[in-house]
């Protein structure tokens, strides 16, 4: 396996952010004429590794507007793609999750007889998957190619990016990961909750400076800043002989109240083309304007210095530069913060660990110490914002908590967005902290949280400065992906050069052409819950889902096989059906349809069971439903003794 | 029982509009003039009914900056409540349900001897509510009380109003009910679905002009108009010798492009006081802008027009005036329309019958025929913006539809709101349909839906235009009731003249004060799932969620009763918990946990076999966590032979 963690650039510019917020420090940075510069002679190393057509690709890009390029553009995409060039000349796309949902996002990339992944995340459950920890990538594509995968790289460390990384990798003979420091850290962290001392066993390659140069297999892998709500989220572009492909992973564009951006991706339309821009594209019908991390912080900073009491705010544990604010923020009111859930804590530790976060001497207490505060000199910054049953925010609410119950004067923010699929889940929990507070705040009311996707006009100006060859939105459910489409064609790309995966697509790109093939790798969900990774599942699942709507009745016949007469009168066993002791009659009525049709099949005639059971379940099934309008499990049970 | 319709006023203003819309005739009617020369009257003949303290709160409200008139709203606020005043003198305002969700909505009005209730709603079940098909009010606080209630008032036909009528009115003895003429067609379609031959059999007071008065025992019972999504809705006024409440039901401000409203509520300020204003809050945090109907319909106009192949529009099926508008739109087109869903060409024969809608000549097609025009003459009018399972827009989008699947060219329109908690079933029918057709147009995108609660800014004009002297607000989560209250008091209303109640919470009216006693009646959920209506579904429901979450092991053990040996092997049957094919291991230590546990408990010293049950449960639970990490239920069955 040909791995190099090549540094290409003796000089490291920007060295004093490496591994730092992308916030603050850019607006001064002109990253524009820092990438342009350093984007430059790399294009020419690169071309020493395969014939990419440049000349043909040069300065190309999918507008259609931009009309003196068009005809080598043409020639290129409409070339038959019918060739016959060798497989190992093809570039292979292939987003196995996070195409059609948002979570468990992964793609691979293939070249020749290369492969590289990036990302993997998982899927929290939806309502209808009872029992599901979480969903993990459909890694079947995957079978058997394992001593051809280079490596993983990690875009950031939120859990749909890295969360199915432990058994994921384990299941791909454990590739070397790639990816920042703070974003290694996690993974580390998660594959060790795994399994214990394996995390050591990981092999690592540390993106320390974004101007590393990665070369995995035919892939030479370089990185770009972008803005995300984790520290160290990074870009990243592939370069093969086919083509570059350009992944912001997840991604914004932060803007000052005048709307000007800090960041700006022009170095990115310099790379040698064709290019494809990979765009998470969860922002695609967002047309509000962005809230500003300066408005945010005024608005926190107004809260916590007039809160007539204790401040409990709650936040996605990787904020980890929002809790820093607040740490610096309580610290010069002369508050104290405790912080409070694992992930909160984990993430906290790690970051300072790593030098990211610089706490205030004397700021930080323990969360059993609080109550040797005044009220209004405490500050609790917590986890649970998405109403999660077992998250610190909820324990508090519904008073599970060991240090912490609501206070009437406390002052509750939810320094979050809503992530969909939650949206019950958080009313609840806000009906209860409203019973039991006097003061709440959250994004309907104040902007207590900037979000980290980009928005409509994100997209645009994404499109614009990068200028690639190709869109696919990913990252996002489908109807988001079919408005960034949508979007992008409106602005004047051409429709023909954006392809909008599923699940499982396979866009391939040869030298004379690019299209997504009909036929798609498996995808199907694979589920975790208690017992581990199983396909068999779907079958768990679809009965789970069968005794939740109706619950069940288990049947139970006894018959001596010598007399074939019922060696008692049957047991009725039913949970979840209806309330049996309610319901005398149907118990009884399905004790006589069961005698009845033990008796009348003759159990002397009998060569195996399975008929009369057969028999019970759908005649007492059909009697259940006449009777009660549910359909139960039925499960017989007929016992010969 | 005393029960009238008295019609009070000679002249019938607004005759031409009784039943009608609410929406276009208003801009030009003035109704602010209307009401108070309709009201001053009323208010001379009420004040035969009792010694309403008219004097003391002529022109009083709740605001806390009308100062020159605070003297005498101390006076009665402050006074004791502790008086001597015989319970006949006291009025009770009783939420039941719709105070703590949207939902089931219930109010009961009790003076002395006689009790009217305000709406009978369903809620819709939560999603850990599995197999449950709604939750009706819990009536017991009406139990044996049921010769004193008066009547039934419905403020408007929407299902969370009226649809626990049916079950509801029967326990209660079938009281009167008060409605305008399609809120009672709607009501009566219910009953007769509910039991067929009934609708005819319930007690009608049919509301034909909003000028009618009706008394119910001490309640003089009157109307006003309201804006609210569905035709028919109405406002209500309690008149009593305490204190008179005002009610609009569901209720919202529609405002033309300038932001002007239509109605004005000025002469609801002129009634009996003390006024205590019950205004549904569902809108409490929304500070958006109204979209008005002009916009939509230029909307819904353009699509029209402009769409390439077929029409298919979504909406709820209440929307009689949208879906007169699109029939219109349709007519003047030169395109066909074809309804489907049971409700919405209920609604539609319903508002047809009154002659509420008048359907153009041939522009109604049946569904089966929309193939016999070309695509782009068709639209088709459905049920199912909500994303429910068996609704038609569904049933079209996983190709179910017997007579119409999506074509590239349709275009669908979302012309409806996203009720809470449906977010994920609309996103999952959003994917499927962005994944069949081009042109897929929903709020997110364009004003395609005008909603019918009001916003921040409606619930502060409501107040500064009704004056009341008690806000309560209602029909809402409680966190937006609380975010009213917020609203109100930042506004300079008093705080102690809010009351934000809960579901079962009682607000006394004395002659000498108002206050919210501590204790409430019973609100707990009461079911409805095929069998009927039970309280014992808590019970069932709660095995369902278990069997949702890790499934069921049932262990049948069979004893020799002369022996104490087991006749077989035990039989094992699971289901919803682990594939059993691939976990040999996990059913086999089962079996031989219980044929251990059975011998060592020797059969043959057993009274019964309680103990021996409880033992297999206990030992497999803890046997099947420690193995799986997963608690299913254990169902031990031991069967002596």
């Amino acid at each position: 396996m040909m791995v190099t963690a090549a540094r290409t650039y003796g000089v490291r510019r920007n060295s004093g952010r490496n591994g730092m917020s992308s916030r603050q420090p850019f607006g001064a940075n002109k990253p524009r004429r820092d990438r342009q510069g350093t984007d430059q002679p790399e294009r020419q190393h690169g071309s020493q590794q395969g014939q990419r057509p440049q000349r043909s690709y040069q300065g190309q890009n999918g507008f259609s507007h931009s009309g003196q390029r068009s005809r080598g553009r043409k020639r290129f995409h409409q070339a038959s793609s019918t060739t016959g060039a060798q497989e190992a000349d093809v570039l292979r796309i292939i987003p196995i999750g996070g195409c059609e949902e948002v979570g468990r996002n992964m793609t691979v990339f293939e070249y020749g007889n290369d492969i590289i992944i990036l990302d993997i995340g998982v899927q929290f459950p939806e309502e209808d998957m009872p029992g599901i920890d979480y969903i993990i990538p459909n890694t079947k594509y995957l079978e058997g190619k394992e001593d051809r995968i280079r490596g993983a790289i990690f875009s950031h460390g939120h859990l749909d990016h890295i969360g199915g990384a432990p058994i994921v990798l384990e299941k791909l003979g454990n590739p070397p990961i790639v990816a920042r420091p703070l974003t290694l850290a996690l993974i580390k962290h998660r594959q060790e909750d795994y399994k214990k001392g394996t995390a050591s066993k990981l092999k690592i390659i540390n993106v320390k400076n974004l101007n590393d140069v990665v070369q995995l297999g035919a892939f030479k892998v370089r990185f770009f800043q972008v803005e995300h709500s984790i520290m160290d989220s990074m870009g990243v572009i592939l370069e093969t002989p086919n083509g570059t492909i350009i992944h912001p992973g997840d991604w914004t564009m932060e803007r000052d109240e005048q709307g000007v951006t800090h960041l700006n991706y022009h170095h990115l339309s310099q790379l040698p083309r064709p290019t494809f821009l990979l765009l998470e594209s969860l922002g695609a019908t967002n047309s509000k304007r962005h809230g500003t991390y300066q408005e945010m912080y005024n608005n926190l900073q107004t809260i916590l210095s007039q809160a007539p009491g204790r401040v409990v705010l709650a936040t996605f544990s990787s904020q980890v530069e929002r809790v820093k604010w607040i740490l610096q923020a309580s610290s010069s009111l002369g508050k104290k913060v405790a912080l409070d859930g694992y992930s909160m804590k984990m993430n906290i530790e790690i970051s300072k660990e790593l030098g990211y976060i610089d706490i205030p001497k004397g700021v930080l207490i323990d969360i059993k110490e609080i109550d040797r505060y005044p009220d209004n000199k405490v500050v609790v910054v917590c986890t649970g914002a998405q109403g999660e049953d077992r998250a610190v925010l909820n324990r508090i609410t519904v008073g599970d908590h060991r240090f912490v119950k609501l206070r009437k004067n406390d002052t509750v923010i939810f320094s979050s967005s809503i992530i969909p699929g939650n949206e019950r889940s958080i009313q609840r929990l806000k009906d209860n902290i409203y019973r039991q507070c006097d003061n709440v705040v959250h994004g309907d009311l104040m902007d207590v949280h900037v979000s980290g996707h980009g928005t409509r006009q994100d997209i645009l100006d994404m499109l614009d400065q990068v200028r690639p060859d190709y869109f696919v939105p990913v990252y996002a459910n489908h109807y988001f992906l079919k408005e960034a489409k949508n979007l992008a064609v409106q602005h004047g790309f051409q429709p023909d050069r954006v392809f909008v995966p599923d699940n499982g697509s396979v866009i391939e790109v040869r030298k004379d052409g690019v299209k997504m093939l009909e036929k798609k790798v498996p995808s199907d969900y694979v589920f975790v819950d208690g017992l581990g990774v199983s396909d068999s599942q779907h079958i768990v699942l679809r009965d789970r889902q069968v005794l939740a709507e109706d619950g069940m009745v288990v049947v139970i016949a006894t018959v001596h096989s010598k007399t074939g007469k019922l060696a008692q009168n049957p047991d009725i066993i039913s949970r979840g059906f209806v309330f049996l002791k309610d319901n005398k009659e149907i118990i009884e009525g399905i004790r006589n349809k069961v005698k009845k049709l033990v008796i009348e099949s003759d159990p002397l005639t009998w060569t195996d069971t399975n008929q009369i059971k057969n028999e019970i379940r759908d005649k007492i099934g059909q009697f259940v439903l006449s009777k009660t309008d549910k359909r139960p499990m039925v499960l017989p049970v007929v016992i010969e003794v």
